[in-house]
């Protein structure tokens, strides 16, 4: 059994690893730490687990968790992880950070972003970037893993096929994104107050939001060239679920059923990763709760645009999940291992 | 592999049979029938399937579904499973109800409740109530299992370890339950419709709802003699959960403690009740997707009433978790096979 | 033009009152203080004002508030309404406090129930209860208003009628009442979080919420005699809108007609109460945004109760609309003034 | 008094109109027809109308309406105005249509894109475009308005006055939209039905919903030439509301400050449109009820263009507000007569 520490447990990521993991057949919970919640049972402070976990939350002690763990998941604000990471490196365990601290290959493009000296650029450079479906054998051989963030997985996953493939230009990307509230954290904000999101859709961070650069940094592998998105998330009221719209201009008057069988090649064999039939959307109703992220397709002759649809439950396969999968690849193990459910509908 | 089979698979409580057996260890899905939908697939009608369910929904045939089935469960409106029903015995199979044709011991109350006439009285005495937490010795050797109503289920689980017990008394119960609008089924209605529900709660059916007596001809079980219950169904604006409040008169000066201590001692090494900490209330999102139970009791010496309260997912443990529960009874396996997972939170 | 002032304007009440008084033709918001947003205009803290309020929050001064206010409007925690008042009606202005200091009769019920000493008792004598279907007279020369609780007027409306006509018992009354979350302000907290409440029904403080004594002071003129209830509150995933449920026992074999004629028979002429059809049930969509409370009922035979219904809007005639109805009733205006307008449905 | 006839008053278009006409000081319902309805109070199938509109649904009868109405509101399906208008018309009465059937002046692009013949292009150039900010002198003679869509009023308020001012090249446009599920309607539909709405976001009829034509009509004239724009509608998981948002590349270097600035000369003393200070983005709960849009903008010096966000309640500005807007204009009345409220909030 791999032995697995969670360095955050009790926000709402790392509530969704333990729900994973206590049905994964090859690991288990061994420490869960929490700064605000040290002390209390997990399925006290999550009453959903009550029956499955009777772990208790801890402060965070290196030499416990590197003793105790093979593996570290940490999910943390950014900054935080780096002191987590170098701590458990050194000691010879593996670490999958669910923050941004390790997502950047240039520590120059994490600081302008978020404003903070990286303090260990060193190992941006041991860290993969954890989106299987792209990075699949660097991952294997892993001790650092940057899981994604949950708007850089749906939207990557329905424009890198396409940019690889060449069928749409690198120029003019178009990322507008719907996230349910529960990517927002259970950290407590006027923002996230139920009075004020429930029948409510806006945008925020318009323009500016972190998620660009990741995005943009990746498009960039896939294009060969840099590139720019718009990229505009928006809030719409609901728990879970991120829907990526994304535009962008076809080189070549493909058809509907190009794009997709663009997707169905490139996404063969992927057990994740459902392609819909032309004519029917993604919904993130059908992915929640599941690690799946599903991708539509539409182009538009009028404009000579591509419209691109993708799904996912931002806390599964936009976090935890994919965090568990890329375990499963440090590990050796078939990727779906403890991650073969279909999502909760309705 | 035990081979199933589900007869009107396309609403929500087929569905949810074929999300729970998709990961069964030792279930198939054999055959799914679907009077609207047949030739379709189960992931064309139901996406969240999509890479989970390869079948095609088929029209019934009865030779077809007794020769390729262990086992058949029925999700059909009053009054449609009773030929089938009779056809599956005949060839020797079992079969697993989730309507109301087989709840009732007394064919007279179902038709004095539902208004037409059972066609198979006989089959009453064969079946067995499936709530295994009561029943399970019968259930057991059971060919045929009236899985239980949603709001019984709830209710029951809060009522029957205090009754027997002694502590409340079996005069003047009032349920007042909340249930999200699943329950309502797929069908389409103005009443179901998502502008008319949204940011709404209602009360419907008062006092005249079919589970009044099903309610009540468990009760009278538990207690030894007749029982009357106030039931009030609510529609809540949510999807899933049935929070079922219920009051009853004490007969002594119980604590809630006490109260509690009933439920612990009675639910003892049961996987699926939880009986949650003095002070802690069930709320359906901690049972959302899983086939738990949140009990919580609170003894208030002002009124000489204890309020119960507890927490199901109407579609698993209010229906096809419970019938999965069942299914495994039947054929000896462990009762939490297939079903050892958490809910969704958030 | 009345002018008024409303102190602790940035919270959902004192929201709610301006948006009613800026088309109320007979008065005008003259102040607005808050102690967290003192200096922002009361349009940048609630955009939905914008166009319609360009006054400035400001901190509380009771000598400028009672200089240039008519009314003062207190929406603040329990115990801060105390100094207000007497500071204001020593000025010779009125005051309407939205919170509890001045609802009960008992400053020893108060104290019980807040645990709080109360600092000016005799004040309570001046208190006149603001529900004008019940205290009409008495408010038309009153200086000092206790505006109501959510939850007792909603029960209150439904219960009182019946109580005083004799038809219902005063033993064994339970209220079993939904609120949406706006009923918990605007203050952060995880319990109003978002992600926690969204698909979630669940109740809170059992037994102990303090709207209890308030339901069962008025309950008790009505009856003649002490009056003890079950209340139960609550949280359905919804913002506005209070759905009682009521269980009555009958004193003789009333029939639902009968019920529904005495409400009729009572609230003739009152312009905010809508007594249902019979077979017609409450919904809390229906009052949402309007001051008015609509009530249904079911008499049960088999059980010999009374099934009461009623539905408010917690922030209207749950609270700031009730509370420019007691304000029309001070100034000898038309009650409806600046009220009379419809729900938003759906 | 302007007496107004609605035909078609049974959808939720009609029963917003009547809510906002109940309080209109010049107007008064004189006619409602509804086809499915006909011989029912109005507030037995709109219950939050109790008590403010004793009307009861006729069947259409063109004589009676025209005989008695003033001017006649049709909320029907499309080309079931055009027999309406002719009749009322010849009568002498004007006739604004809150569908789809007078918005095109050329009627080939209707019969494009809506699959049928049009029955009376000639009344298509007697109607005036009713978006009162763009043609209000015009509609001040009119006697046939064409009543926006709700996608294009929300986009068109965001668009017009940056193409009129050329900050915007109108090449390149992408306008995606958020949508409550009103605005499809009370027409059943497994797309609308409670349980398969919530907790869901999905994208429909992308790159051929019917309001794109209607968009691009009106583009053109600000463009002074053709436009093609990407439209995509997606439907959240709300009642009320549109978010649009919309994507424009900047013809130079434009500060965001510069784009408000635009909006605010465009729209000064405009009563219904408020721009909102620069950081601050508009949100669908702001305008909940009320007959406002609040516009924002970005822009983006990293991408060269600018994110516009436009948001308006879809029944209120996108449709039944929007209309008495016109009809005031009509009869020369202030635009704001009936409709200067808030909305709801939260």
């Amino acid at each position: 059994m791999i032995k697995v520490g969670i360095i955050g447990a009790s926000g709402y990521t790392g509530a969704e690893l333990v729900r994973i993991l206590v049905r994964h057949p090859a690991a288990e919970v061994a420490v869960l730490t929490s700064r605000s919640y040290a002390g209390k049972e997990m399925a006290e402070v999550f009453p959903h687990l009550t029956g499955f976990s009777d772990r208790v939350l801890e402060t965070f002690d290196v030499e416990k968790v590197a003793a105790e763990c093979d593996v570290v998941f940490t999910a943390l604000p950014h900054g935080h992880a780096v002191p987590v990471a170098r701590a458990v490196l050194e000691r010879g365990k593996r670490l999958i950070d669910l923050g941004a601290d390790f997502r950047f290959r240039d520590a120059a493009v994490y600081e302008a972003w978020y404003r903070v000296v990286h303090e260990a650029p060193a190992l941006l450079q041991e860290a993969v970037y954890g989106l299987p479906e792209f990075y699949r054998e660097r991952l294997r051989g892993a001790s650092l893993v940057a899981n994604p963030g949950c708007y850089p997985t749906a939207t990557l996953l329905a424009l890198v096929p396409l940019l690889r493939a060449g069928v749409i230009a690198p120029e003019g990307l178009i990322v507008d994104a719907k996230s349910g509230v529960s990517g927002a954290g259970r950290g407590l904000d006027l923002r996230t107050h139920y009075a004020e999101v429930n029948e409510n859709v806006q945008a925020y961070n318009v323009g500016v939001h972190r998620h660009t650069p990741e995005i943009e940094q990746e498009l960039a592998v896939a294009a060969g060239k840099d590139v720019r998105v718009s990229f505009t998330p928006h809030l719409v009221p609901q728990t879970r679920g991120i829907l990526a719209t994304v535009y962008a201009n076809l080189k070549a008057p493909f058809s509907t059923g190009e794009l997709l069988e663009v997707y169905r090649y490139f996404y063969q064999g992927e057990p994740f990763i459902q392609v819909l039939p032309e004519g029917v959307f993604p919904q993130t109703k059908s992915v929640a709760g599941s690690n799946c992220a599903h991708l539509g397709a539409v182009a538009d002759p009028r404009t000579g645009r591509a419209v691109l649809l993708s799904a996912i439950d931002n806390l599964v396969k936009g976090a935890s999940g994919q965090a568990v999968q890329n375990m499963n690849l440090l590990f050796g193990l078939p990727e779906t291992t403890g991650l073969d459910f279909p999502g909760i509908f309705p």
